[in-house]
């Protein structure tokens, strides 16, 4: 089998192949003296698919051409060219830029940008033109990802890690983690939850061992590396990923959107969602079961709760039923209120029940 | 010398037995049938005193008096033993809570919390009144702290963890760091910076060995597990800390935090605040010696400098100095805005010319 370091040098050839070509098309064109274009799939709502059988959002065959013969269209040519060569050089260097880090290198080039968002949106032309992701080229989000704590030995280049052995936060998911390697497991399944309050309530019970678990603590919306950490678990280790969050419409989009991908990235959603990982966290049932401590829906819940009701990623019966009753009992409750019950009662008594409901 | 468990077991018993006496004080009022009544020192700005040895702020002596003689004094006491009897539960058992959780436990109680606010500010009323900080009773702030790059081995419970070998995002500082004990190092300094970006360069430009330094990744204001951390490095191993923020007031602002403490949490400062931590950011300056990609100073920033300027905490000349040079160039900058001048040069350049003239 491949290795994984095989594996990422091959896509790092397979990017700087791409991020070449786009340079020869023009060269070539110029030769052959035909005005040189690029076609750029269009990100558009229009062009959003939502693919039933993929379980997430993909774009349409809808593009766009951009040519150098039209004169609004020359500076994002350039522009675009230009950060694939900024990329094609970090990718030869084996280093990284954030898009932050980006935008103020290109204030040194004869086509710099009027503003970070300019810069942004041409980064995502790029990733959509060659099919790629941002993180194939070099440009990592800002941010870091989850907290993972459990029986999970990585490797990342020469340092092998423990992620039950780096304190009591665990091992923290970087934006490079498509370059770590998983080396050996000793669990069942991937427990993941919204808030480090209930990760760090999961350790001290030490919910690791009581379900053979990995426990990650998502940190709210869950960053790329995190997602792309939840579906390689999934697909590379075959363990089942549970998402455990907050009963409230936007505890549920968290959970959607590592399961089923995100409308905006479209163009990467194959790289980001888990379509096999579950919601097991807290509905409207559980609110009534457990008589939970509760805040009323706000208006702003309402509306979000209608919109989701209405989303193609929430369309079974799972959710449409959930949905209804969380409107009709007009209450939100957060994963940390079963403390009413003590602090270990969400550990020795929800979760297992949770579990065996599956 | 007392090891970090000793210490720790002792600290432990001091908040046990400052609990209890709480609770026996008033059961002693009661038998000597006086009408039982709780010191609180006062926390209204009138009693904040800037200590200029000290160099952070305290608590001048000025107290309420809450009398079970009172009537609308009754429930705030009994919220206030109530808790104290729960932190005394959970330093015996050697368990910690979020102050979410602990809001969710009271619902249990009799005199449970009408919201998360109140059961807040009866948690500072502890603090303050038995002069321990919350995380000594048990009740542990939700969010993890900041993020460690370096040659520093450190011990949770019976776990050794090196920061250099905890993966590209380091080790995270957990909300229990007190209990973790420094067992070596091989650096000469730590140099903390306001973004992850940040760290992630200086990680990637290897700067933990140019400078011989610890790396830590703050993620904006710093947690305060973040600043007892700092605080410990800098006294217990002696290293001297560096902050490197954006120049702009809230970079400002988020290192004197760090070095000086914050008036909302006078009361324990002296376990939070490092006054010998040093401001190495960007400064007004820095935006004129490197012409600095900058940004305008908005409304916002113009009134916050102007607020900074009059705090005692930035008194002295330097600050003083930078402040009305940045409102005179009406300009603010970014760390990362030196990438202009390639991504190293940052390393390589801008931090060996700070260092060495401090």
């Amino acid at each position: 089998m491949q290795s994984r370091k095989e594996m990422m040098q091959n896509r790092r050839e397979i990017a700087i192949n791409k991020l070449k070509g786009l340079g020869s098309q023009i060269i070539e064109d110029v030769n052959k003296n035909t005005v040189p274009a690029v076609r750029v799939p269009s990100r558009g709502t229009s062009n959003l698919v939502y693919d039933t059988d993929r379980r997430y959002y993909v774009l349409g065959d809808r593009y766009g051409k951009r040519s150098l013969g039209n004169v609004k269209q020359v500076k994002k040519i350039a522009q675009m060219v230009t950060m694939a060569n900024f990329c094609k050089d970090l990718i030869r260097t084996n280093k990284t830029a954030t898009i932050r880090e980006l935008y103020y290198v290109s204030e040194g080039w004869d086509v710099d940008f009027g503003d970070q968002q300019e810069s942004n949106i041409i980064g995502e032309d790029l990733e959509v033109t060659l099919g790629m992701t941002r993180e194939d080229l070099g440009l990592m989000p800002e941010e870091d990802g989850a907290s993972v704590y459990g029986n999970l030995i990585l490797k990342d280049d020469d340092v092998e890690i423990n992620a039950a052995k780096s304190g009591k936060s665990g091992y923290t998911i970087s934006p490079t983690i498509d370059d770590v390697e998983f080396i050996d497991h000793d669990v069942q399944r991937v427990i993941a939850v919204e808030t480090m309050g209930m990760f760090h309530r999961m350790v001290q019970e030490k919910a690791y061992k009581k379900f053979d678990t990995l426990i990650v603590g998502l940190k709210g919306q869950a960053a790329r590396a995190t997602r792309r950490f939840l579906k390689r678990v999934n697909e590379e280790l075959n363990l089942p990923v549970y998402i455990c969050n907050d009963g409230d419409p936007w505890g549920f989009h968290i959970a959607m959107v590592i399961i089923s991908g995100s409308a905006k990235l479209a163009h990467v959603n194959h790289d980001l969602a888990t379509p096999d990982a579950k919601f097991l966290g807290v509905t409207a049932s559980d609110i009534i079961k457990y008589d939970l401590p509760t805040d009323p829906l706000k208006d702003i819940d309402v509306l979000r709760l209608k919109e989701l009701a209405k989303d193609p990623r929430y369309k079974n019966e799972f959710w449409q039923t959930e949905i209804k009753k969380m409107l009709k009992i007009g209450k939100k409750a957060e994963q940390q209120s079963f403390s009413k019950y003590g602090l270990e009662y969400v550990v020795e008594t929800y979760f297992p029940e949770k579990l065996d409901a599956m």
